[in-house]
């Protein structure tokens, strides 16, 4: 990557929209802090770099910078497994973090999935967590030891956020209230991920450039916790933590191939997640949720955070107690499969994974277990037409004078994301009384139609396609109707990936203009051996039993 | 009470301000359709309305209007007892609903606490009741037959809701979500209760006139849910259910010597309970609540409520299941006593009600069940001018609208609840933005502020002193403060009454100009026998163990 005419070592496949001079030079400036802690023996052969293969997800094993026990520790152990590998003395938390910043560092490379990475305070972490383990015999707690990735905006004491532009980077003091629990269960930082600009794009292009797909570099990571998923998915993480308000964690999950899960908004502890609250939270609470490669991992997740009672810090927390995993099954479980949602029809290879659930649930020796059924979700494309709206009742004015205040150009998705909402201006109570009538009822429809249908949880697309290629992520719909009405859903990987010479039927009739568009961008775009997630969804405050329902489901979709 | 010439036999203290000519004559009009269906045999004799006792609460058992056996069916049970007596044969449905729709209107004519009254839908409703237990051998549900009153603004199907001025009077097609549950479970409805204008006072009154105090008529009975309290208390309603955005169910309840509990928002279903979205709710939502004369009834509402599962159907209800009087309790409770808010002093007789609680709660006999502490409640002062703006972020300019587009009248305790808003006129997203921060920034600092005095619930006022004499209300203190934060908070009767010659120390020094007011108020009031109530709060969503609490503490305290 070339900025202001300074070479970083990180593969891109499209130029970053360029700003003033003068933005381009601080942007050059922040990418050169980035490097200056990176020992050259990390940087991977630069004839990588300059012609990469297609599939860059194998070189942090082959490219010889990682010793073995470095790629064991990285690749063999969920976020559970490597807790039991430090707690039973079999790594160190010193040789963990170690292994971890070398393989984020070298995924970084490949993916420009990173912000900020800080392997001396991780490592320094790290070895005072063995000193702790040494002097007491026993672990700090129940993380002790386990690296986690943070999507940029989330406050570490002594590294820095930002919230979607360049202007809006600033060095945090504290770590927030997450980040307090995690770390006072033993976990340490290392990294924080590339968000999109604006933070409100399906995919991620920021000032720090654009995260690539691992699996095919000419597709898109998704958005807008982008980094975290090509991060998770390269093993460069065992662990991340990211934050939705219309498919920021589960679009990059379903595109990379791992968990995610968005939790229903009140449930994690979100306190200081942001420096100011995002206009977007007077129609749209956003959610987090973890992102990782193991069921038990979404469990271990939610279970430690929410053990420590969060709620008596932050009382905007509902004290749902979790039981997850352990969620008891009374009967059958009755599981709605969505096809499309009467908007926009899955690309081919989707239709095929969603066919392949059916199938594979339907078979009879599961029929004690769960019934499956068609689900129609109620009236997608008027919630798409909502929260195109519903995400900016400024008009998006804070967001682009914040961009613009730098000299930081506006990027093409940040355009789309606030094209329906920009000319209506800045709203005012009566507007947003009206907004949220409107958002009320829509959920209210939206239950009764959930109910009428008779089901516990339902299983769908994640995305109209695979992972798309680059800048043409436009339709969230699969995503943000489940933040509209505030459910949560958690993207799981599937064994389909993209075949080739997958193509619609000869007569096949778009549902919609947008429909049109997405078989368009199929027949342009080449997506082979992209991964495909699904997304499991659940009512709202039903996360116990979303988890539970997973936990029934996982033998037959023999889910990790 | 004389409405544009024309009589109308209810008491009244003050004279209702005027509107224009056009007005008073709509008003007149309504009053008289009021009055049509009620049989001239329940009507109290004249001069008990013209020249009427301080002290009304004995009038409907010695007036001779009631037979022997409705004076022990409206006066013998509470909610529960009277489901028994009905479900065991001991009196039929509609002799209840004769009973109770009787009682009613004698109380209204005593204290205005009816907006609408319609026994002879009840009686329907009850003889239906009566039918469906002959022929099916058992109930219909488990409060078959159980009269239930409601505050005016919640709509019951063929009757009429208003929303706090008389050009908003609609008629309901159909019943909200609340009234069909309670119908399904067999409860009988028969009047609807006395609300003020704008439904933002903590006085009731409104075109329908103004509610009296059944225990001292120059007092209020308080509001917003002031007609509720006056019915409860007299037994002219064995249950009502209110709604409190700044202690609208519990001001009331405390002046009227009867339970009222303010559920965390989103406990119970409020859908369609209001025409339009009050503005309040972009800050401060409101929440329902049961009114009550023992603490088994306000469990049973909560219970019978919740247990049908409202949040199917609306899923902005928090799925916490109910356990009320069952919660478990672990260890001894730890309760906080408020003796004052460092705002504003209460008056005499609510220090000497809190001085009792904390005497009879620290006697050695509990010492096992509960540890007694001081409790400083966080910045009451600062959290009241924050409410104050944060009611009306249209600055009230929607309510006054509708107050006067019908040539009605402002009235003073109106003008008074926007006083410090109205000049800030209507907020747009950025300011909206900026009050949401300030609130949820206050919100964490009292969670804060709680933990560090380390207490399970906290008891202290439910208001500046009994209640006020009419017109007088002006601060809401001690109720809005956990409306602000979205604390679960319920008010229990108290034996401490008003006595004679209660005075403010000589030396004593106000703690701001408030509480110098409050101090002149009661110097030149005359509150004698008026009922104390006081409040408990919980933690927010902890609304179960707030119940589980009063069952720790009901046996010490003689609770009913």
């Amino acid at each position: 990557m070339i900025v202001n005419g300074v070479h970083f070592p990180v593969i891109q496949v499209l130029e970053t929209p360029r700003g003033t001079p003068e933005y381009e030079e601080k942007r050059a400036a922040l990418l050169q802090a980035f490097w200056e802690p990176v020992p050259k023996g990390y940087y991977l052969p630069a004839d990588i770099i300059r012609d990469p293969p297609k599939d860059v997800s194998g070189i942090p094993s082959t490219c010889g910078i990682l010793t073995p026990e470095e790629i064991a520790i990285t690749e063999n152990y969920d976020c559970t497994g490597l807790a039991q590998a430090i707690a039973t003395k079999k790594y160190t938390a010193v040789a963990v973090a170690t292994a971890f910043s070398k393989r984020a560092i070298i995924c970084h490379q490949l993916t420009c999935c990173l912000s900020q990475w800080f392997m001396d305070s991780a490592v320094k972490q790290a070895k005072a967590l063995d000193d702790y383990f040494e002097a007491n015999g026993h672990t700090i707690g129940p993380l002790h030891g386990v690296p986690i990735s943070l999507k940029d905006h989330i406050p570490i004491a002594g590294t820095y956020s930002s919230q979607g532009c360049f202007g809006s980077i600033l060095k945090n003091e504290k770590d927030c209230q997450m980040i307090r629990i995690l770390r006072d269960l033993g976990a340490v930082f290392y990294c924080k991920t590339n968000q999109p600009q604006s933070t409100m794009h399906l995919e991620t292009d920021s000032h720090w450039g654009q995260v690539l797909n691992p699996f095919n570099i000419h597709l898109s990571a998704g958005g807008s916790t982008g980094g975290e998923a090509a991060l998770v998915a390269m093993y460069g993480s065992p662990m991340g933590v990211g934050t939705d308000v219309g498919g920021s964690v589960r679009a990059p999950s379903a595109f990379c191939g791992i968990y995610g899960f968005k939790s229903t908004t009140s449930t994690l502890p979100m306190k200081s997640f942001t420096a100011t609250i995002p206009p977007a939270e007077l129609n749209i609470p956003c959610s987090a949720g973890p992102m990782c490669r193991s069921l038990r991992d979404v469990d271990l997740f939610m279970k430690l955070i929410l053990s420590v009672k969060p709620y008596l810090e932050d009382p905007r927390i509902v004290p749902i107690p979790w039981t997850g995993l352990q969620t008891p099954t009374t009967r059958k479980l009755r599981v709605g499969i969505i096809t499309n949602d009467g908007f926009i029809d899955p690309q081919p290879p989707v239709k095929r994974a969603i066919a392949w659930v059916k199938q594979t649930l339907s078979d009879s020796k599961y029929e004690s277990i769960v019934e499956i059924k068609d689900f129609k979700p109620f009236a997608a494309e008027e919630a798409w037409s909502k929260v195109r709206r519903m995400y900016w009742p400024d008009g998006a004015k804070a967001t682009i004078k914040a961009i613009e205040a730098t000299g930081e150009p506006i990027h093409p998705l940040s355009a789309w994301a606030w094209k329906d909402a920009e000319h209506l201006g800045v709203q005012d109570t009566f507007s947003l009384l009206k907004e949220r009538a409107e958002r009320d009822e829509f959920r209210l429809q939206f239950a009764e139609n959930w109910e009428r249908q008779d089901v516990d949880v339902v299983i769908g697309p994640a995305f109209v396609g695979p992972a798309p290629q680059h800048e043409t992520a436009f339709y969230w719909t699969y995503t943000s109707l489940y933040n509209l009405v505030d459910y949560p859903a958690c993207v799981f990987p599937t064994p389909i990936k993209v075949g080739t010479k997958e193509e619609y039927d000869e007569n096949y009739t778009p549902l919609s203009e947008e429909c049109a568009q997405v078989r368009r961008l199929w027949k342009e775009g080449n997506f082979e051996d992209a991964a495909i997630g699904l997304q499991i969804i659940a009512k709202r405050h039903h996360d116990n039993e979303l988890v539970g329902a997973l936990k029934v489901l996982q033998q037959a979709l023999g889910l990790p």
